[in-house]
């Protein structure tokens, strides 16, 4: 994925639960090729917003890719489950993993692009010797698993985060994604991307904003991501 | 409930999961007023078919009666969500639970029915102060987790134990429900009537069954109830 | 400890715990031999009222006998710190266990009297085998932990299940000692020394009430206890 | 397994750690045909005297009966890997199995004789539904993984356990296998085998014993069989 | 606060635990505004000193502010209990959390000074992103919950530690405190406020050392602070 | 032990587990010194595959130094086992500990070698205040647990891990040993060697290659260890 393409990837979460093919539908006439699937276990965080059964539907409708971020305990279960499923990208936490190298070559050996995904607090340090092997980096910028909790906000360094990654990544010569995750607002955006974000995920705040249609919203968010490219650019 | 009456509690996990709304539809259409949904966290069986997401947007779009059966290590977070989503009737496993009589008296303080579910090996025994204060026992006649796994069949001794428990109740002046969950196929619903059941639930080996339509099967079943109870009458 | 005594137990939990030592000297003053203390570890149930230090430094202050319940999910841990202190009994609960045999050997060669305790829905059956090595049985008739929870009452098969276990060890020909603990109140004191409890934790809503002295309750008590034994008899 | 013949199941444990090879000949030589192999893990109890790789090493040398007993809280995984290696019987523990009736069918489809292991306090009403499945239920007589600690003595109550599960098993008219693990010592082999074991696992008190041979202690063992089928027949 | 003053935070657990108003008496009337309570459940570290029903009973007492220090592997169960209760500081462990940053803003939203605290050995890259959300870091000197264990010393490495945070403080232009815990004696208090200490938790080896009246020994921390203060100023 | 030395560590995995005291012997008379133990209980990894009592056996007949590796959840256990066993050095896992300082003083004040295991992908940084106190760092080259799975290989950022571990130990003015582990072949011994490893775990790789014999396989080994001093001192 080339750097200077930033990803919508809409969190299915967001759509019509009850209408699930309908709002499929809806996302890719907007030219959306990436879904997003959040996997939380009521385990790792206090959540379970969608089922395996309900991800296992939407692959026999549609063949857009799959992003599958794994909030789990138990991550082994949950990856062996997607690939089985066919999903394109899966990220797992480093929190919660203590074979993580394993879980990295497990996930690409099966041809899936495969992720870390790291809590707000969690140290990029941690990255020190498997970011080569990573397509991705996912940056929780909220606690996941709490977004329902309206006191919930982005936190305050997520910006200082992508840009201290985005660094990272250049110092050892890498094309590694930073996808973003968490209040990734309209207004945000820009500067997410400025800092080195490159794979969006969508939700309530960006484009299934409910005071305009999708096909609106889409098209603030892509003027948000030139805005912060130019931006980048400049530095 | 009277006895007389079988509840046929069709379970949503065969439903088409991408088009739930026109799913719940068409069951309504057929006059059936229980939905039964699964909560499985991948802990206690390895399986998760539906999230706490989809159940809340369920709830949105119908009335029917949600006859919720937890299979979870940590029952206490699962009934609470159950509970604030707004459910008819909350079965949770006697094999996960330590603190069972609280349980029971957090569903039903809420005003809904409250039950323990039995795994197939569990000794109706252990129901021996529980039971007055269970609106439901619910039996598992397969190991619950496991039914994608095709060498999974219902246990030999289902209706000895369905017969077992019905007896219990009748000894101590009860009028529990007993539901069964796992391969009630159209062929054993006599049997299982016969022997006390007196709620199905109802998936791909009877109502769902697609060699024929809705309609047709749950005429079937009905058929399949009646004829139980006749022979349960004439015991 | 012959059947004819009924011990009362006050438990240490409604005393005033920023003054202990002058509490216990109350407590003694009343001719009152034995403290019961409650061992919660926030894991087995959401409460952890007291903790180990404080148990050692009672120790320090007084002869009383230490009736220590454990509920913990580590029972051996905890076990082996009672022993350590030096406390009269200990008893630990059956739903967390599963060396049962091991844990009672382990405090009974220690010189200290063993009992299991069992939730309010637990089964007596499960002391099928081990009920002759247990000095004490300590029946919950209340979740246990959950006592600060004003909607939490007594179990409506208090009576019956202390009477079961009073007949299935008459049957067995021991003298196996029955506690009972939650909400055991002024009024239900005589139906359950009758129907076989002979020892009573004693809390807020007995030693402790507030609209009476220590002195006073304790006289309610033991009439209702005289009240129980001979109805026992008349049985 | 006809009830007239009762199997001697020699503990590997007891064997020669550092010459296996060696032991398992001398074992063969008297015609002995099963091997007893623990499997703990540390976990469900503080022991874990063996390894699987140990295991599969013995496979590849010899035809033995292995009739491998796991004490663990990760049950399948044991399972898996004993049907992996190829042994001919596996029981496990109920006190750590919330699938039992799967693990029975897991391991009964590959052809493997399947049974229950219970620990000393554990009731034999656990057993209500899934006894027919079982080829064998395995009576723990000491707590299972701390026979190095010299103050465990085998439990009182063993043979009245024995007896009690014999009576069982021919009510239902079954001829499930009886096998008795702990401190099965060459003085109490007529009396376990009276009540109606016919597996007994020998070690350090009985066949491994040390003031004598292998084949002394083995028909000392024979005598003590015989005179307990004598003495069962009698009664 | 003021890096210039210096906070003793005496802990209760060294108090009389039998007579704890009276001790809080004396501490008060030493001019001592801070109590250092430390929460501990058996299971993060083998300990459990203190339970909530006492330090409950001490808010009753007392205005001082509460310093609790959490080591538990829930935290979020005893955050709360903390939260209820109405202390003014909670520090809670890193590596016993997987909701870091969640935690940190329940704790001041709540109007609570929010604290991470770290072990012995865990590095200090940790705060990367979350030290300027952090009132106070709790450094461990000495292995949580194992003081009783008299071969337990301070670490090696303590002061260069404390040097280390508070020149990481400084870079990042914060005014974080640095809370130490741990043999923080009368001897070592110099060189710990040199490096950075500002708050104190005094236990046996300093405000409470037997030798000495707690008026005295909190003189000689007084001289102590004012010492390793000039010190600090010096370089 | 001087840096000039490197020390060889043959894996007793890949020894004849049926017949080990043959299989030492033969170590011994190859005046090898050291034998590499790992001790894994099927939950840290799915592995399993020596038992204590096996290295207890092995203790009672050779006077080898014993280098033992826990992969375990409950360190603490193992560590103590390994203590009372007599073992020459410990080694456990970062990822599984709380309490790496306690764990590491635990197995130093009995006069063992102690050391700190890093999976592939853990940081260095984490040993930034325990580094002193280490004799020994284990680097894990390989996912521990795995090795049975054919498609896990040498981890491609090994080398640089051991030099950047090298260079860290160096700036400290420190001679811990670094201990490489997983897929150690004759092929690479030189690289790690010249990268800084001086501890050499010796499996089927490299001692135990089946196309040569013991002796053929230690000599190239040791050629290749020469070879490694060499670029070491030439860099």
């Amino acid at each position: 994925m080339s750097r200077e393409k930033v990803t919508i990837s809409p969190s299915i979460m967001c759509a019509d639960l009850v209408n699930l093919e309908e709002s499929v539908r809806k996302i890719e006439s907007e030219g959306i090729d990436t879904l997003h699937i959040d996997v939380l276990d009521g385990a790792f965080s206090p959540s379970m917003p969608l089922g395996i059964g309900t991800i296992r539907a939407l692959r026999e409708i549609t063949d857009m890719d799959f992003d599958v971020h794994i909030m789990s305990n138990n991550n082994e279960f949950f990856i062996k489950e997607m690939i089985d499923i066919g999903v394109q990208q899966i990220t797992f936490h480093y929190e919660s993993s203590t074979h993580i190298d394993r879980h990295l070559k497990l996930i690409k050996k099966n041809g899936i692009k495969a992720g870390i995904a790291l809590n707000p607090a969690t140290s990029l340090n941690d990255l020190d010797y498997v970011l080569p092997m990573c397509d991705t980096v996912m940056l929780m910028l909220m606690n996941p698993g709490f977004a329902a909790d309206k006191n919930e906000t982005q936190v305050d360094y997520a910006k200082e985060k992508v840009s201290d990654l985005y660094k990272m990544i250049q110092k050892k010569g890498l094309d590694t994604n930073i996808e973003v995750d968490g209040r990734v607002s309209l207004e945000v955006i820009p500067d997410l991307v400025e800092a080195g974000a490159n794979m969006l995920v969508a939700g309530s705040t960006s484009l299934f904003r409910t005071e305009r249609n999708l096909s609106e919203n889409k098209k603030i968010m892509e003027e948000g991501i030139e805005k912060g490219l130019k931006l980048r650019e400049d530095n």
